[in-house]
């Protein structure tokens, strides 16, 4: 008998490896430092191997933790202040968004990242300034972590209507700079539980020059770029004014379109132009929630896929989401495609699971660690209570109901444990290396002064969420 | 001091009183024998008032019970068997539903109920056969029902493409008799928590001669009827073989849109066909989630509404939706449109909200007793722990974000009481008066059962999720 850290039994087991759901029963999952060494009979499991702890989830399927591959927790500080909206950016998010300090942003990264964790995710793809902080709490809370720090060179100050961003070199180098230190004293840390990215926030928030030295310094340190690309008509506007081109176009005619780029959004991208994205190597970040509530769009991702190319999952933004749940993410990315098409096959629930699982660790870079429950691959994985109303009644015969009331059904109170690396993280509604309750009690007492701060700003611009407050609608 | 049942002491009330929210801080509630009597300052409630049962939600949002309008709640036991694919009801729903029995479906309405309850629903809006036994369950676990049953002219058996369904003037008599007899039975029970409302399938489902007998029927009694409307092709088809019209200009021209029909679903209706239905005072009912999933469709609500009708929200059916959460059909209402419209300002959060609440009320013909919170009106309301991290953090001013965070990041699992008729139903998440467990354990005993039943059929049709679970996508 040999000794090993964790032995997992369950009637349900979604590999997901193949090019389906993986589905095996009758299996137990042997896990050692960190790593999946078997999925065998359970017979053969309990005759070969003693675990250290035995994990036995008799009313569970058990599945790969999801990949939230977009977010900007910070924002979660600002959840729910800036949606409902046009202009989302201008007129909901700004006077927040001005008020708010570090480390009221650093607060709302701690939330989201529990509401993440809460709800299946166990792959935070955080992207914003600050993120050492981030990383600090990951490390603790013992997630895996998949970090961009954003590079900017356009100043922040009012532009007028049609104005070109002013570049400032110095801000791109200093942003640069902060990637580069965060990339050097994080990246594969905690037995490469974190990763760092290289982040231009855009095509037109940075110059060429910048693109391209960033596309340098990433190949020479193998690792990707993640990049907001061709995400609304302001981008398209700059670039085209910039460069007479649309993003899409100009990014493959300088060089930068291939596989250590990962493009967010493509909000503002047809279907040949995803197409063109797709081709290059590039893969595809789709928000589905964030992108319909801020512009009442969906992206071209099954387009995207249709091209061969991989698209990961992303909840955003708490601002206009409103929440940091891939549950969520994956049920709008099935139902808005459903009815982007008018056709009810459109991703079903089979693909969505796989975007939030396989397909989308292949999209970030992580398709050989994670992602699926393979052997040799990290242990993370977590088990979804099939007791729950919203997923009962079980059937396993003549079709399996599992995946599908995963997909649109549940809702994340579903998710009973979740591991990382091996190690359990979140059991029985609490997250075991975090106080969430002192998380909480922080981002409630920052709201009064955020409010204080942004209130000028907000009256000031009277956007709808002004109009409605006079209305009585909020 | 007067001695009442009940008094509710909260930081934030939602009244849902007016054109807006009905915002109310700084007061309490007071409920007696099963009403409101008054909402005031919290000094003058404790001074007048003294309550048998004191409810402090010190961390809650207070607001009306929503109302799940159309409900079809015994498919329930089919939960997740349905989705994905082309014609759902043929070659999703049929091998079950046809292997289903009347009490296995009683257990799926049971489940349905359970899980509506948990999630904020108040008033069920169910419509099947055999009712009564959903009946004595609703009068036990002590929500409020609106329950209709069906009325059926049409044979039951397999048509030919293009063939017009036979009636049967003896399964009209029976299935309406039915009808007269729940009504008779359970009208106005239990203090008027039980309506009865009389339930056409469609007009395709039953002849002209039946309509006009219902409407005259439901007119005689003072209820309503509630029926599906034009809501799809194979409806359209027949109704156009049969009369040369499209359903709804039948419907008008034989005089049976009037404010005696409750609309359902209109997914094959025009912004036009929808104006047609709305200025004949009749209402509506939209189910976002069924039909989304179903027919990858958004129905015409909007329009709908724009022509001064009122619109309810519905869960409907749990094979191809696939749950009964009313927040769930909140949210994608909300989405569905901003995407239908490519506008992100349509359906804001308050009107979805007002869609589950009072709107929703007026549309089903409650707006006099339920649907906002005012004295003299029925003490249906619930309480949503504004703790749980998707509700986090709190914003009061310069605004409220709790009414965007309830309709576009919560999942269910905030509401933390549910009261009806004055009475505590659901606490601390558990249903009062019904043993949970054993409805779990009891739909989970049947779907083995079901399942070899519908084994042939479903094979033989080899429909979507059949090829799905040869290729291990399920």
């Amino acid at each position: 008998m040999e000794k090993i850290d964790m032995i997992v039994n369950s009637p349900h087991f979604y590999t997901m490896a193949g090019e389906g759901v993986g589905y095996k029963t009758g299996v137990s999952m042997a896990v050692d430092k960190g790593k999946i060494i078997a999925i065998e009979d359970t017979e053969k499991i309990k005759n070969e191997y003693e675990g250290e702890e035995v994990l036995n989830l008799d009313h569970h399927a058990v599945l790969p933790g999801f990949i939230d591959a977009h977010m900007h927790t910070g924002l979660a500080v600002m959840r729910g202040l800036a949606q409902d909206t046009n202009n989302w950016m201008m007129y909901g998010l700004q006077p927040f968004d001005n008020a708010c300090t570090r480390k009221e942003k650093l607060a709302g990264s701690k939330l989201a990242i529990i509401e993440a964790v809460k709800t299946g995710t166990t792959t935070i793809g955080d992207f914003e300034d600050g993120m050492e902080d981030v990383c600090s709490f990951i490390e603790k809370l013992g997630s895996r972590g998949h970090i961009t720090q954003t590079i900017r060179e356009a100043k922040r100050r009012v532009y007028k209507p049609g104005e070109l961003y002013e570049f400032d070199e110095n801000l791109g180098k200093e942003s640069l700079n902060k990637n580069i230190d965060l990339y050097e004293k994080w990246h594969n840390k905690d037995n490469g539980r974190i990763k760092v990215l290289f982040g231009p926030q855009g095509a037109d928030f940075v110059s060429k020059e910048m693109l391209m030295k960033v596309q340098k310094i990433a190949k020479e340190r193998n690792t990707k770029i993640h990049m907001h690309t061709q995400q609304g008509d302001r981008e398209t506007y700059q670039v085209e004014k910039r460069y007479g081109k649309r993003p899409i176009a100009w990014l493959n005619e300088i060089g930068f379109l291939d596989d250590t780029l990962i493009a967010v959004h493509l909000t503002d991208a047809d279907d040949n132009e995803a197409k063109v994205v797709a081709e290059s190597g590039a893969s595809m970040i789709l928000c589905p929630g964030s992108i319909g509530i801020i512009d009442g769009i969906v992206p071209p991702s099954t387009a995207f896929q249709e091209t061969g190319g991989n698209v990961a999952l992303g909840s955003d933004q708490a601002p206009g989401n409103n929440c940091h749940n891939i549950i969520n993410e994956m049920k709008l990315a099935a139902l808005f495609n459903k009815i982007k098409y008018q056709n009810p096959e459109k991703i079903p629930a089979w693909k969505a699971l796989r975007m939030a699982t396989i397909e989308g660790a292949k999209a970030v870079g992580l398709g050989e660690s994670i992602g699926s429950l393979e052997v040799g691959k990290k242990a993370d994985f977590i088990a979804v209570d099939l007791n729950k109303p919203s997923m009962l009644p079980l059937y396993t015969k003549p079709m399996r109901n599992i995946v599908p009331n995963l997909v649109y059904s549940a809702r994340g109170e579903e998710v009973a444990i979740s591991v990382v690396d091996g190690k359990v993280i979140y059991r029985d509604g609490k997250i075991l290396n975090i106080n969430e309750k002192e998380v909480f009690q922080e981002v409630n007492k920052y709201t009064d002064g955020i409010g204080e701060r942004a209130s000028k700003e907000f009256w000031e611009i009277d956007g709808t969420n002004a109009q409605f407050m006079k209305e009585d609608k909020l």
